[in-house]
């Protein structure tokens, strides 16, 4: 593809990145909707299409349908032009992927980690599992253009640097990028929250969703958020940080690792999960749980939810409580910001229907009914693969936004600046 | 300007919008910055220059700074090219002003009203008042483009409608527009918060700030957030409606209007606070109170903030708690957000610094670090006028937004379709 030479219309023209963005993001199209979705001439559309196709970021697919004449091609997007190597750090878990520029994993590895290990440890071993991960999706005919990283803690977008992540020590400040510097490509990071509701945004339940909210419930709780199709990461890039919401009416004796008391994340994540769990089997509510303890040594948020599926009461008592707790904060949310989606991902949400109707049942409650009228509140579609396609969602967004794409096809190659 | 040939520039493209829009919101600026802004080419840029200056939008300036050579002129914006008619409509007093596209106001009424007198007799007011600011406002050269509406209750924007606004009674689904259709040109109506939230981007501490929260406290309390420069009104264009918020450990046996407990605006807001300081006055807490409530026979916000002006102990922490409870809730919203600022307007903001200092302790108290960093709680600097200058920006808006301006400057003139 680099090869080519370059295409007759001008790289200066926003409507090269709204033809591309607008297919990229609504699917195979005809080029009559391109036309009235970018208000661009049928044209001006054409020389777009042209320009895109010669990069070969652009294909003609089936056939659409006939509105009296011809039957019109289908344009859609070539997420196979290339190919991108992503990685989602959780606190107890990596996932790492080869993925196209569509999200499309073409090999998916899933091994625990403990992210307090440390970066230079843990991003070795993210390190060969993209070795693993190439070598797994075979010879591929087409350039590593990117690498997508999502990190459990919040992130400085512009530098890929952790700051002061709580859960993970060691990463505060750490060149994340610089580590992937040999592969000569550009790196970005971001919070795995963020990462995750870009993937339900591209390939989930949020497909075409203007503004929604994504809430993961794991050792951590926290929020990404779509705006008019876009991430909305703050002014500090702390946007979502709901974790350390306080609750309404709460126990005082449960003091976060904030400091703070009644924090959301305290009470309904998924160490605070484990915690009761422990003191449910050790204080003999729960016969099921204790078996567990015995058996296991220590329990996670996990052994709640199957404890709960098996139906011990406690667990059952336990997720609801959650539930109640996560449905209260997301109430405030609904009010204020008015989505039309809430998807609910991470560990915790493996607690399935219970969880999610203590949920509902606390945003009813406390939301005006005016932002409930249409409100959906649904588990991940994604699930455990939010995280990798999220992170190649966001390296697409980042080479496909205007002053890079510009630069990129003028340069002949994507370019490592970056990093 | 409307006998003007239309100019050579097709109007179907994107840039033209860009351009427009930049020097709309940035201010004057030379055609190079132009260039470097909106990626398009110097010729585009030039293009679309001579096309909006042919309409009367552009103009040419003061000379900017030179950078060798000739000094370039700098391109503004012609808010004087037209003129609107705009309304702010509070619970308990009306805003009537003659602006121009820009916001700056040529005249401006305010009286006092009861909204819960009804849209029949509060838009005859309003109507009124339109006549007494055009003739105020002198013999105008320009045309009238639009009409720009402010109600306290949420509005079904795409139709102008206010959607069962609680302290609004008769007029759920009431046709604002068709009220005002006389005119001739298109009526847009919005939530008043909203339309605050545009004030204070246009021309208040919110310009130039990509992305904020204002929150109104007056008799009701609110919210309008701005996302990218523009207003997010959600999925119902019910975002914002923050009253309801549930605050953390709060006393149980003040019932909101809407049935449930623990509501911020049930223990914040300006009828809140008037019913705490009548209380005060009638169980002998304060003197000053007990004096002022035998003088006018009821107490509002407005005599709590001059009691605790005048050093009024009981109305100190009247406002301290107050804005201890409106800090809870924004605490929240800084967590979920991150907005780099949070402007305090609305009538019960004129108690001044005593409230914005116990808002802000509840903000770093609940907040994390990272996202108060560099946070900014600011009052608003527009106060009563930003309901009327946010009207005629969001007329502005409407009439500068590709499908419209398309359709118009074709047509040669604003059209009405819209009411």
């Amino acid at each position: 593809m680099r090869q080519m030479s370059a295409p007759a219309a001008p790289l200066d023209d926003p409507a090269l990145v709204e033809v591309l963005d607008y297919v990229r993001r609504h699917g195979p199209c005809t080029r009559a909707a391109l036309v009235e979705a970018t208000g661009l001439s049928r044209a001006s559309v054409g020389q777009r299409i042209a320009a895109l196709s010669t990069y070969g970021l652009l294909g003609e697919g089936e056939l659409g349908r006939s509105t009296g004449g011809r039957a019109p091609r289908m344009l859609r997007f070539r997420g196979d032009a290339a190919h991108l190597l992503v990685a989602d750090l959780g606190a107890t878990s990596i996932d790492v992927a080869v993925a196209d520029l569509s999200g499309a994993l073409l090999a998916h590895i899933q091994e625990p980690a403990d992210i307090a290990a440390g970066p230079v440890a843990i991003l070795d071993r993210v390190d060969a599992a993209f070795r693993r991960c190439l070598a797994e999706a075979g010879p591929l005919d087409t350039e590593l253009w990117g690498i997508g990283i999502g990190v459990p803690g919040p992130v400085e977008f512009d530098s890929g640097r952790p700051v002061a992540p709580p859960i993970m020590p060691g990463w505060d400040g750490f060149e994340v990028r610089r580590r992937f510097a040999h592969y000569g490509v550009p790196v970005w990071v971001d919070n795995d929250v963020n990462v995750m509701a870009l993937g339900e945004l591209t390939a989930g339940i949020g497909r075409g969703v203007e503004s929604f909210v994504f809430v993961k419930l794991g050792t951590g709780i926290g929020a990404g958020t779509i705006v008019r199709g876009e991430l909305h990461r703050g002014a500090q890039g702390s946007a979502g940080d709901i974790g350390h919401i306080q609750l309404p009416l709460t126990d005082r004796s449960v003091v976060c690792r904030c400091g703070n008391v009644g924090c959301l994340e305290a009470l309904a994540g998924g160490a605070a999960l484990a915690r009761d769990a422990e003191a449910a089997a050790r204080e003999g509510r729960s016969a099921f749980l204790q078996r567990l303890l015995e058996e296991k040594g220590s329990l996670d948020a996990a052994d709640v939810a199957s404890a709960a599926a098996h139906g011990d009461a406690a667990s059952v008592a336990l997720i609801a409580d959650a539930g109640r707790f996560v449905g209260d904060v997301v109430a405030a949310i609904v009010n204020f910001f008015n989505p039309s989606l809430v998807v609910i991902g991470g560990g915790v949400a493996g607690a399935g229907d219970p969880l999610l109707a203590s949920i509902r049942e606390a945003i009813y409650r406390r939301s005006l009914p005016l932002a409930t009228r249409n409100l959906i509140v649904h588990r991940s579609t994604l699930g455990d693969r939010a995280g990798v396609v999220g992170a190649a969602t966001m390296v697409a967004n980042e080479i496909f936004a205007p002053q890079y794409l510009a630069h990129w096809l003028d340069s002949g190659a994507p370019v490592a600046s970056a990093s």
